[in-house]
């Protein structure tokens, strides 16, 4: 891909109507672009990095055994009304008539509709475990969206909804997506904590938040950071197994300000492991019982009993994601982002200096591409007549984690080689190529 | 995957309320649910089927170098003001009212959003051309939604737009697309045949159909047989290969009842060249010019001058191309389907037959599917203890298209093995891999 032929309207500067890094980043590399408050467009550099996360979310979730779904934006309000909902729910639930002057609404979250398909669908408690998801966009009318699709109105969501005949099973399910989360976010390259955390409108009685260390975050976290070093690599999709992983997780204090206590901090951990530091929430998962099964009417037969089923659901956000991630990794003070090599839009940018009448350096990108490609490496090659630092510098905010340059200083086999951040290399285009490969398959 | 684990929740008999087979085979299979009047959930079965047809559907529109973004659900009503369309448009327009009392809508189409984005984003004529797609949700708030998801109000749909300095750059882009559509078809397994249309409330001068023969369609079609033959495969993406693509169609008659006129159709089709038959629309493109670019003023700088870009607009129905795929491939009197393999929900159902207290037939399945899976084969294991000529019976409806049966006619290491609607084989399990796999490579 050239980069002239792409649609990638950069900003000459940083858009004023912006306040934290990533929304600034988003609109000046031209990933986003706001169609009205609080709803966004996004453009090929943004849906990239989007579909990228949306399918790693996708497999960890798949790798579990939960099962696709794909649920409609659009419900009806009769559901909502069932669970007691539909007038708790406040303004920020879009409320719509139809032509036939229905009461409809824009799923904000989807417990009602789910428990619906789960009623109608599953009779009896051989068929449970059921562990279901769908990615879909969703719509909550904040009143002062802002901080671009941090807090934004219409917004990716992947939820996922399981169904168990005991508590102990529930338990059970909750864990797996606990582990799954832990995984998720480790592909994304992100630092993610669990912490215990109230549920609010979803309801329930344990919740977990997923938080991102980031310098600009929402939430205050309070935490020991040897919490950072719990490993999870061995856990197995089993009872016990599962179970200690909490238990690690869980003998560390971890709270956000929301249940923080001055006391309690002090007493648990130890001056030299207290870390007091800013996150972002990126996940969010629930257990909460009966609570909508109940009142729907979703049960299953158990020996000629019928047993309401208990009931989780598990939300990551993953237009959000997108913006946590720039949060974390992008240096604003040097202009320099770096997204990890996993939802990178490209693996690596080829930047020529290109002199009119000269098309000799066009022509070795041209190569070097097509060499990329055939070690399943995506590549663009900034084709534009900019001068060189300026397209460095284009670079350095558009974050492809790898640049190489073909300049002057490009010697025979040898070329410039840059992973963003670090020093550059001379090196060949084998090399070059392998570099990257080891960096992907990680 | 066990049959038992996996949310597909059969029903006995065909549902009365479905008219035509496609809906009848969806909801019976439990490939969706109906959530309220023309809004669907897609449950596993069919999100993999719609899934893996958006798959195809993009990486046609890649090909030809269209690149994909994605724009919202929700649009301000403002841009439709502006292209005049927000009162033509109707009572089929889903028209919503945000807290701050805004007038929003649900997108039924995205000319106006797109047209925005690109004249606020490119202002000069060397970044044409631009084509653009994406994949999203609409809404179209249908007085009398019927016919399941072939005739519903939220669907999903590829639309894709293109921006051109000139009439004939405009034209090179409008016959890609006709080519990508030929292509995108023929992946599905579709006999599709591109038919002048009317242009309706998009606009224009130029437009085609796409139409799919189906007995149960719903528009009435004339052509001659001998359209059926025009050979695409050595088509190159240039102006005059495209042009002579468009050429080899249009030499013959062929219109849907809306332009049928009778003296033309056996003036110019030799009787035994006649074809009357039924179809259904699955893909509409448009040539559109300036309607959009003039009054939103979306323009370019060309020498000083400034021109309206000339735009085209290109839609593909993925979640009706899942029912139209049944209307075309399901043979409702003997219940037999067979999805093509391309977008098949499993490659292969492995059907073994269950006795109690005799686990060997179902340990014989699990080697079969680790086998399979090996050669990157996807199969369901039917583990359920239904007997065996209801669990067939059952899977010709699902539709995957191969069968392996194991039951008291297996003997050794030979398997019976049968593409649906064709004779039973007994094969050996390497060679029913290996003829798997080379219908999944064509």
């Amino acid at each position: 891909m050239y980069f002239s032929k792409s649609f990638i309207p950069i900003l000459k500067n940083n858009p004023t109507e912006a306040k934290i890094k990533s929304h600034q980043l988003m609109l000046r590399v031209g990933m986003i672009k706001q169609s009205s408050a609080g709803i966004y467009s996004w453009l090929p550099l943004g849906f990239k990095v989007m579909k990228k996360i949306e399918q790693i979310v996708r497999e960890e979730q798949d790798r579990v055994g939960v099962q696709e779904i794909l649920m409609p934006t659009i419900q009806s309000s009769e559901i909502w009304k069932e669970s007691g909902r539909y007038d708790d729910y406040g303004e920020e639930m879009l409320r719509i008539k139809d032509r036939q002057n229905r009461e409809m609404l824009y799923g904000p979250t989807n417990e009602e509709l789910i428990t619906e398909i789960f009623r109608s669908s599953i009779k009896s408690y051989k068929s449970l475990p059921q562990l279901l998801y769908h990615i879909q966009w969703k719509f909550r009318d904040e009143l002062r969206p802002r901080f671009g699709i941090m807090r934004c109105r219409e917004f990716y969501m992947k939820d996922a909804y399981s169904f168990d005949l005991t508590d102990e099973d529930a338990l059970f399910s909750y864990n797996k997506f606990f582990l799954s989360y832990l995984r998720t976010f480790k592909r994304l390259n992100l630092s993610a904590i669990p912490m215990a955390a109230d549920t609010g409108p979803i309801g329930g009685n344990l919740s977990h938040e997923f938080i991102i260390l980031a310098e600009t975050g929402e939430s205050k976290i309070y935490t020991d950071k040897r919490i950072f070093d719990v490993d999870y690599s061995s856990t197995l999709i089993q009872n016990s197994s599962l179970e200690k992983l909490r238990n690690d997780y869980e003998k560390f204090y971890s709270v956000t300000d929301e249940k923080f206590n001055k006391e309690e901090f002090e007493n648990k951990v130890l001056a030299e492991h207290r870390v007091n530091t800013k996150g972002i929430e990126v996940g969010h998962i629930f257990y909460f019982g009966d609570k909508y099964s109940r009142p729907m009417n979703a049960s299953v037969d158990f020996d000629g009993k019928k047993e309401f089923v208990k009931m989780g659901s598990y939300g990551i956000g993953v237009s959000r994601l997108v913006g946590a991630i720039i949060e974390a990794k992008y240096n604003d003070k040097d202009e320099i982002m770096k997204w990890p090599i996993s939802v990178s839009p490209y693996d690596c940018a080829i930047i020529p200096m290109i002199n009119k009448n000269d098309s000799s350096n066009l022509e070795k990108s041209n190569k070097i591409f097509e060499y990329l490609k055939s070690k399943n490496i995506d590549a663009i090659i900034d084709d534009t007549d900019e001068n060189i630092s300026a397209k460095i510098k284009k670079f350095n905010l558009i974050g492809i984690p790898y640049q190489l340059i073909i300049g002057k200083k490009t010697e025979g086999d040898f070329f410039e080689f840059k992973e963003v951040g670090s020093e550059t290399q001379k090196l060949k285009i084998e090399e070059i190529a392998s570099q990257i490969s080891k960096a992907k398959s990680n």
